[in-house]
């Protein structure tokens, strides 16, 4: 840590400054240049310190060199986290597809998805119960009998499954159910569901707050991993800028600068990235080749009316089939594992668009 | 609402989109112009109808002209909401001034301060007892404890108090000690709180989301109002942009905007809008000619200490009345009404800088 | 200048860091923290040094803690510049009022509207000859014809002029018709526009580009007055965001941002800072009690017709004529000087919305 | 065209309007909702008719839904342009590398570098000879001789040539030298360099404005191809947001985006779009998975004494020879040609980091 002196600040405040640094047991070494003195840090200083000192009368500014969070760093944990849950690995050289409907609407609904998902070649099922949704009037998921109609599905069908929790007191029925929580992008900073996840072991795969820095990103992640659940997934969503033809700005460049900076899997988002069915396949692959862990997709069988107006973004069956063909050999060229030996062309003939 | 069709769709599948929107009870009203066709929609529709109608294939895009919130559109309500707690009238033509700590520390110090908020003028307390943080290693608040300390305080010196809740299950015991509930910039799109908030009558203070439309605010308001809560005032605090040299960028426009779409009082925040004690003085000024109802501010009697870190934004108690005294002439020039008789300055002699 | 080092940067690779700094004709001073390796850098730097270490193979990151810009910095130049023409003084506590139509478009057009800019009490006429458009199929100006319409309007009433210059080949036929040239926000980063400025001493208003920080702003500043040109003013016109709903986010707080690391005088612009007309009165008093040293504000007295479009975000005579008034008083309160006391109710009679 | 009309606008006005419509040549057809009045346009209107209706009395929108582009709109122009320069093919199904370092230093250094490229397989040579530079006080390019240099480098190696030209006056000099010129991001909007650049056959590289929309990026290549040249490349090279761990955020979605929305060659810019060497290949591997047309990258032989401080995000010579041959496979993946047969290991033994 390095504390900038505001230029003019006299040698007494100076010493006090120095004298609030070693009461926090570090050490303080003061440096004069011709413009501006600066005081450099040596020792393992609370967290918490810089947030104090950068308020003291006479810094100018604190400059953090150690990273704010220990777990989720590569720093510490040099090699990859891979999550193994029923048998299906997750980070590392494996790529996991994760495919679904973004709303769970019925049985039917989503036992047929999830067969497509399955013989596609996907190993997660995905589908909301519970929906986040801008305003009040709209759909706001089918709740709990959404979670089990989704477990049954993915028992049938050999799938693991995905469901978004929102709200600490859900998070149990929620893990009863589903092989992997997941925290949306709006609650990626719900401090109180963080806390809560990190007391259980499932599998949690966080979004990425759409207008949340790497740094805060890391951090969010460190609230689970500090409260006991090593298994945290990293989900790159799409980040909000003034762009608005696609519904959000798919930052690509996250998946290996988060790879860099921690040991956790990334996961890319590319249909919540775009919004836009069309851009589904071009970003998936390029996620892919950027090195993502695995990608989280929306296919459903009859976009045209699904209940949450997702359909626009969602892959029809055969498109969901066809992509994954392509991402096995992509996979292959950037030393990732997947194959579709178990997809076949005819579970899509009703399915073409 | 209109439907704009894109190039080349056939006849056939445009008498198919028709009759989805004539399904939902509403009048379809085709318009073949030189390049595209587009239906406009005539009656009431249910909010999710254009959800519905932009995923169908064959649409181009959904323009939504009315407004996706009712309760907290100024079409619908189109006086002022006037907010009356204890006497103390928040919106219309009144100018409120919230003012305190970031974090409540000590009873002695939330009572300092509080004797110092009423004796500049201001009229609310506010005071985080529960800290939403961005890492898990920082100080988190002292809990209900801080309540109690911030209740007593507020009574005895004859002030509202405000702090913030960050999850349903705290709505209910944060109602029982403050006037007033915030929302933090966060949780703004927490909806569970928004809807828990919306079965009691306590007032609210909701913040932007840092990255929030106007559109989005006012969304997350409508859950409040639309549970049955109708004691809601906005809160701009600041958004994020590239600019870095501020810790947020404060949003001013937001003010005249927010006030020309909803009725609801505006209250700014410059202190969290700035992050820098310097610039608090001039945007709260700014803010006031610009027509907020009212601001929050942070003060704070030993700013070096604070145990937030927040004190790098707080103002001086005699910063903080030199600011009333100014603020009471220009409320009076922009048609507010607000004014500091009650302050003496000889309660902020030993307060100097 | 802080020099960051690279975790696992052996002692030889260190060694030939500072060997390249100390070639550099400055000191390095090498600390060895518990994390980190930093070298403090001791001496007047040349500015390219920074960019130079930052490549080096071991470096992780170079921090700047003198600006890049020395001209524009009030730390070599601590008192306001004042900027007098013809004895308008622009700068230090002198409010300056600006007022005009987007482009020149006729003779009558000009010489009205400058007439009525003068009857409320501004000091300068502004109107574009030139017009930057986004699209090459706009109205793109009326080009030097413009200027000499401009020129005649402003001797007759009595007032200075400013028109954009878009390209270095205008600058002199500009210079000789306009006492004030301005530099557009596409043009911020144009530099051998900004070299050419450099080289007369014409005042020069240099609008921020919608995206630059205020690091890049001062720098593009730098330009000129490197060149030899001390007469610039720094002009907030809005930045680029997520928010659509106006046309840019009038970012206030760049004034007294930009007064305290600049002594240049700051103008705002309300009109495009907003582009719509409703919410300049209110972003107009924002800016004075933020502390601008002065306003530039769209009047037309046919805004219905204007010939850029731009009379969405132009003011009636009579509403400038108003909004001066209020300035008036508000100037006051701030410790500005502005007087209308020229302006008479009868000028605008003809005028009203 | 949508026009959108005010709630409570009288019968009266909406005639005026209407009659501003019909004076433009095209036709009204008015549509009463229940909450609003629309009127939509018919027939082929003036492009500036959308700004005018805009600051009408008692229009409260308008939409447009033809794009503000023509030439450059696939909509005109259903086939790819593949822009052909001495048999080296540009668009379509061929994929194009451009490498080279961020300016020419020296005709050593330029000719090492040419000969390096080209063994690698990359068929341009990208060198800067004007450099565009934030600061006055950086290092401005080499000037006129680098384009000599450059020439030459690229006449004994074989390979085409591409440098920057910021003002209209160097457009002549610079296309006698080189085979591409390459406009920067900070003059996407210099609309008196797009329109020179109109003037001319010489094919030019727009890079996209650091803030610039697809559609603003989209009408800035429209200024060039209605003066007349119709070989316009479109380079996505990172966008500015709130994230600032990399120099920009490469919005990768661009690529597919700009192919359905235009039909000229889109090509990204790894080095600039990150600034951050480590990132430059896997966000290469990404740009060509989702479609890229070509790639422009910077590659330095020492990186760490690079000129302009750029060597930062400079591949070394043989990082660069591996990411060429990587492409290779990748290109046959997405449908794109590109081979490296001429590439030879041996090339590249002494330049290995």
């Amino acid at each position: 840590m390095i504390v900038i002196i505001k230029p003019e600040t006299t040698e007494e405040r100076i010493g006090e400054i120095v004298k609030h640094i070693e009461n926090a047991g570090v050490q303080a070494h003061v440096s004069r240049g011709t413009d501006r003195t600066v005081i450099g840090i040596i020792g393992q200083a609370e967290p918490t310190l810089s947030e104090h000192l950068r308020q003291l009368k006479g810094v100018e500014n604190v400059i953090k060199i150690s990273k704010s969070y220990k777990l989720a760093s590569r720093d510490f944990h040099p090699d990859d986290t891979i999550i193994d849950i029923k048998g299906v690995k997750i980070g590392g050289d494996n790529l996991v597809i994760m495919g679904g409907p973004c709303a769970v609407e019925s049985p039917d609904q989503i036992d047929e998805i999830a067969r497509l998902v399955k013989a596609a070649g996907g190993q997660v099922l995905r589908g909301g119960a519970f929906k986040p949704r801008t305003g009040p009037y709209s759909f706001q998921g089918v709740g709990v009998e959404g979670l089990k109609m989704m477990a049954d599905a993915g028992k049938k069908h050999d799938l693991l499954t995905i469901t978004e929790v929102m709200t600490p007191e859900y998070v149990d029925v929620c893990a009863e159910y589903a092989d992997i929580l997941q925290v949306g992008t709006r609650n990626m900073q719900n401090f109180d569901l963080l806390r809560k996840l990190g007391t259980i072991k499932t599998p949690v795969l966080l979004k990425r707050g759409f207008s949340a820095t790497y740094d805060e990103f890391l951090n969010a992640a460190e609230y689970i991993l500090a409260g006991g659940n090593p298994n945290v997934m990293l989900c790159e969503r799409g980040i909000r800028t003034f762009e608005q033809y696609t519904r959000n700005t798919l930052d690509l460049t996250a998946i290996p600068v988060l790879q860099q900076l921690s040991h956790l899997p990334v996961i890319s988002d590319p249909s919540h990235g775009t919004g836009r069915r069309e851009l589904v396949e071009p970003m998936s692959k390029a996620s892919v080749a950027a090195g993502a862990n695995g990608l989280i997709v929306e296919m459903h069988t009859d976009p045209d009316n699904s209940m949450t107006g997702d359909g626009v973004q969602s892959l029809f069956p055969d498109q969901f089939a066809a992509l994954l063909k392509d991402l096995e050999k992509l996979a292959a060229l950037v030393g990732k594992r997947f194959d579709t030996e178990k997809a076949s062309a005819e579970d899509f003939a009703t399915w073409k668009i």
